[in-house]
């Protein structure tokens, strides 16, 4: 007997997940054990020369109330149709497989809940990483660990447009350009640039790892489009490259701390070989010590890989809800990212930027200043700050910002 | 009601598996829903001053005759006791947790189909990269690709050496003595440095992703410990660096080519940064593309990492087979390595070496060659052949050899 399943949007990611299942249909159904049978595409618009023009519906309820349809790929995107449909669909204890990270973000501990209580499954692997196994080896292979900390490159524009910063000397804006010249980068770019999609993603994989909802917008998250040349340079010279990293950690009072912003990598770190559209995850558990998880973050079958992964996961485990779970956040839960420590790159402009920064060294417990290569100037200053509370780090800052402008602040990794 | 497993052999895996165990024991049985037990330790060595000697039996029957017991640790390693007793085991519906490269690598159809017989599991997580999820990534998220080619560095005591020799300029004599005194490497380094350990791993891989058993012993396998500082040096110029690769591919005709051998790895190819002891398996698929797997491939708490991942998926799949299988290996399967292509790094000595190469490199279709830093001699050279078929690349250094010594070949990646 056949197995049904179902595609909500066909765009890129239900279009390649289509294309992917097709390439490997024998393999798949073997891994399965019987035939699969793609039911239905559910989408708006038209495909009249699409070879699975037959397939196409524009009603939901065909799909909800065929009972014959026991997995939904939902690659609609949003959190509008995306969420009801996905939860009338577990209601119905049909499993929903989804790259869908602003969905997993804002209603996990849901759609989760949702899942569990009628034996079906709700997976995400797609939505962070692209292609990237990260979610299945923290949920499973992991599950013997206590997860101390997972920083990542979640965002291939960014990376992209960085390493082309670095390795070309490319500004900024001119990198973007690129980025977009590639299709890399969106027309209109702030999603990736100022880093809302890695801030998602890291919010995933922190729910993951901690059992807590983290709400994406109540954590720090700070992009790239202010990083200069200038912060490039320091960086090199220093032993760094600078990557947007994602990271979220369990404190040792509980709380947890996530953000995302620009960090120096250290040179000989495994993150700071990670280049162009590529991502990588770090995992660090108190078994395994460091694990790397890496590859394309992005792309139709990259992505798809990650979904027929996870649709034969759902495929194979019929009426059993697999255990992926998380609750809703605790008040309190987030630590205040002023709260937390780092060591920070500082960049200052101004008259005498050199003496007036080594004058106030010592109030910061000493300061490593940085050199560069390109435009030296007296009239510029750049240093590393101690590892220390960021709320003190600002303090001792403010009595600089009264005669210089600061520039750049960047925390090392 | 609490749920019971067991432990074979208190060895460094054995006892570290019941360390992260008890270490997290709270967050574990959450993870499968009730308490755990930890029934019995099997070793016929006394630890009278074990917090666990009440757990410790001599007598494999205990275990296998308790019908309580639901998932065996097996960490005894070898391939007789430890095969009879996971058959046992097996047969008796109890599924097994192995790190036991050895066994899974030369009875891993045979054991896999008893389990799939008996609706319980035998799962070997640890027996390919330590704690790096690798087998369940392969056999999991990545199921929905037909998988190209998996190259990897398998083993810590080799890489650790090699970077030693790459980064301090040691020899492989000098290297190879601090891995001993870091306890790395073991007294008799054999298995290890001759590529023997690396081999069984690529085989698990291997089997694992082409679904038949291959037999260690059928695949070329040849060691680092001919690698000379000549060779790295000419590597390093040539933007090289020289690692322990094992590789696995599935040839256009469906016979599986696999082989571990030093490699020449681009400076800019993830691999090439992988140092010290760390471990990274490298996965190509056609939806994926290029995936990589990176941390610690060996040591007491990464290897208990992936066992007690593998308890807690075996606990949750009580009564139902996972699906990991592989069948026994096919006549003609495997493709002699002669009959495989590659582009080869050569090192040559002899009298007017650099000019009796020269004058060969139009048989060979057109050789690289290369220079070095360190020792110039006219009485040596070192060169790369265009990639072709190796027994065509032998034929050629045939010819060479009869004025000149061969010293090196060396396979690029």
């Amino acid at each position: 007997m056949s197995r049904k399943i179902a595609v909500i949007g066909y765009g890129v990611v239900g279009s390649g997940t289509v294309e992917l299942f097709e390439m490997n249909r024998e393999k798949i159904e073997k891994r399965v054990g019987s035939p699969i049978e793609l039911g239905y595409i559910l989408d708006l618009k038209d495909f009249p020369d699409s070879p699975y023009a037959d397939k196409l519906v524009k009603d939901f309820n065909i799909l909800l109330h065929d009972p014959e349809v026991e997995v939904v790929v939902e690659s609609a995107g949003g959190a509008t149709f995306a969420y009801s449909y996905t939860r009338a669909l577990l209601e119905a204890g049909k499993s929903v497989v989804t790259s869908n990270k602003e969905l997993v973000a804002k209603k996990g501990a849901e759609l989760l809940a949702i899942a569990k209580e009628h034996n079906c499954n709700y997976l995400f692997e797609a939505s962070v990483g692209g292609g990237i196994p990260i979610i299945g080896p923290i949920y499973r292979c992991l599950s013997g660990n206590t997860i101390q900390e997972i920083t990542g490159i979640l965002n291939g524009t960014t990376n992209f447009i960085l390493t082309k910063m670095i390795k070309e000397q490319l500004s900024f804006e001119e990198a973007l350009k690129q980025a977009q010249a590639n299709g890399y980068a969106e027309a209109d770019p702030t999603a990736d640039v100022e880093g809302h999609d890695a801030c998602r993603k890291i919010c995933i994989l922190g729910s993951l790892a901690y059992g807590k909802q983290i709400d994406p917008e109540k954590i720090h998250c700070s992009g790239i489009s202010k990083i200069t040349m200038a912060d490039v340079d320091y960086a090199d010279v220093a032993g760094y490259v600078i990557k947007l990293i994602g990271s979220v950690k369990q404190t040792n009072d509980g709380r947890i701390a996530a953000k995302v912003c620009p960090r120096l990598v250290p040179k000989k770190h495994m993150l700071a070989h990670v280049d162009d559209v590529y991502n990588a995850i770090c995992v660090k558990g108190d078994g395994i010590g460091d694990a790397v998880f890496y590859g394309r973050g992005a792309g139709k079958l990259p992505t798809a890989s990650a979904v027929v992964g996870d649709v034969i996961d759902a495929l194979r485990h019929k009426g059993t809800n697999i255990g992926v779970y998380w609750q809703q956040a605790e008040d309190d839960m987030l630590l205040p990212y002023k709260d937390d420590e780092a060591a920070m790159y500082v960049r200052v402009k101004g008259e005498d930027a050199q003496k007036k920064c080594k004058e106030l060294s010592e109030m910061f417990g000493g300061l490593i200043f940085l050199d560069r290569r390109m435009s030296k100037s007296i009239e510029e200053a750049a240093f590393i700050t101690p590892f220390m509370k960021e709320a003190d780090i600002d303090k001792s800052l403010a009595i600089l910002s009264h005669s210089l402008s600061i520039e750049s602040k960047i925390r090392l990794l």
